[in-house]
């Protein structure tokens, strides 16, 4: 876990150490996503902030879609509020505690996929640990990464958390209702720090409370199944 | 750094490693807070999601202690956008970039000083690499950890980052200039969260916007001198 393995610490965890991590990680993630795949399941990670309204989108989408069968597995240190939220919205959803852990494994996703029934489901959403930096390199066997970045959070995140960013297929511009109130925060200037970090970047402006954005947010789920 | 030492796999990352770590981490850390203390600076570690208003606060601070002479170190994965903003407010300022790591250290941290006349100061805020998770079992020296928690989260973030809100000082509950467009969110209910995990929860509710809360936290700051 993040407090005690020592993030950041490079020049004391032994170089092949950490290798072994993450090629033990790319190997379990290549084992999900065979399942995935087999099971014709478009699995989403879904990253970003603590509050960066992750669960909202959800909540949102399963509105959108309510004859669509939706799974949800989600990482948070502590607390399953966000189960019962999807729950409630009609999404198949399970918990992962990761106690200090800072982020999903391929391996902790594995063990929960055994207790929530995602092959019936046509989209599984792994909702990472409320976090910028740590889930951007552990591959969970997903389709594809898509990172919720609240309008809340400033112009210049994606410059500031560049490793995250680079690797977004989709960047969900969240709470855009609130830009009303937000002087000096625009979408332009969002789009224009993503496109520093960004080769193709692909920013979606949405409102979980007023829909806008959602069905272009639903358009692109279903072009990627 | 987190993408190479593997957060969240302890079961392979050895025992010995972590606690060598740990234990570099807090005798650097030692070494840092006899600086500060000889040096009659009071050091602040200031921690928060990303967007949470870190720097926003910083800059009020500089506002309302116009006479104050303020010092700062900025966390950042990348850019030095943060010690631009707050030497424009007159906080002499610099900047420590982790790349990709999640968190500051107690070593990273006292190289850096080197650099910044922080004996000239009577604060020195240590502004931490935006994240709820990592920075919270790593001591740098300081006299006193500072959360800052924006309305915009939502209303149950200490409950879900308990490592991170049991260890703090003060929570700066920031933004709540917006919380009239936020229904279902208020001071209370984030309140309650606070002292489910902390057994002495202190909250200050501020906005860098409307000023409010910035004479009260100013307050905290003389008390803490």
């Amino acid at each position: 876990m993040c407090d005690t393995c020592g993030c950041g610490d490079t020049e004391i965890v032994p170089v092949d150490v950490r290798e072994r991590i993450l090629s033990h990680n790319d190997h379990q993630a290549a084992h999900n996503r065979q399942h995935f795949v087999a099971g014709g399941v478009l699995a989403i990670n879904l990253m970003g902030s603590p509050g960066a309204g992750k669960t909202a989108m959800l909540e949102a989408t399963a509105r959108a879609l309510p004859d669509a069968k939706l799974a949800a597995i989600s990482g948070d240190l502590a607390t399953d509020h966000d189960e019962a939220r999807l729950s409630h919205a009609g999404i198949t959803a399970a918990t992962i505690n990761t106690d200090s852990g800072c982020h999903l494994d391929a391996e902790l996703v594995h063990r929960r996929l055994h207790d929530v029934p995602w092959r019936d489901a046509s989209v599984l959403f792994i909702e990472n640990v409320g976090n910028l930096v740590c889930p951007a390199v552990y591959d969970l066997g997903q389709a594809a990464n898509v990172v919720a970045l609240s309008v809340t959070e400033g112009v210049d995140k994606p410059e500031k958390y560049p490793v995250r960013f680079r690797a977004a297929d989709l960047v969900l511009l969240t709470k855009i209702d609130l830009l009303p109130h937000l002087p000096g925060i625009s979408v332009e200037a969002i789009a224009a720090s993503l496109a520093k970090v960004n080769p193709q970047p692909r920013l979606l402006p949405v409102s979980a409370v007023s829909g806008e954005g959602i069905g272009a947010w639903t358009d692109w789920l279903a072009s990627r199944r």
